[in-house]
């Protein structure tokens, strides 16, 4: 089965990549953009969903400064 | 609005970050992952949702070796 693991900034964390971004978009003419926060996206074909959480815990994301969600798409 | 953009190497396109985490998932005790791919994960606070697919492919993607999705999460 497909996994696709989300993985963001903790609010309140810095977002250096995601401000770049902000900074970026008016200079390209792109206005009304009020907030850009940048995380990781994460697929996976696995066996088994039974260990994803622990995988997320673990090595995907650090769990001091980022939050994760996961869910099976196929 | 928010809009949600998910960016992934295209297919054939070398992900070393994802084959390091496959590669290092056995070590960890995890078995029965047979794909890793990493990408971004970009969340927008937008006014209107006209110019995304535009940020997309001038700012937010390199479309010679990443495709994108989008969508309006709320």
């Amino acid at each position: 089965m497909k996994v696709r693991v989300l993985v963001r900034p903790k609010e309140g964390i810095l977002d250096p990549q995601g401000e770049a971004v902000r900074g970026a978009l008016p200079a390209l003419g792109f206005g009304g953009v009020k907030t850009v926060h940048i995380g990781r996206l994460i697929e996976m074909e696995v066996e088994s969903a039974d260990e994803v959480d622990a995988m997320c815990r673990r090595l995907l994301s650090n769990p001091t400064i980022e939050e994760y969600e996961w869910e099976v798409v196929s």
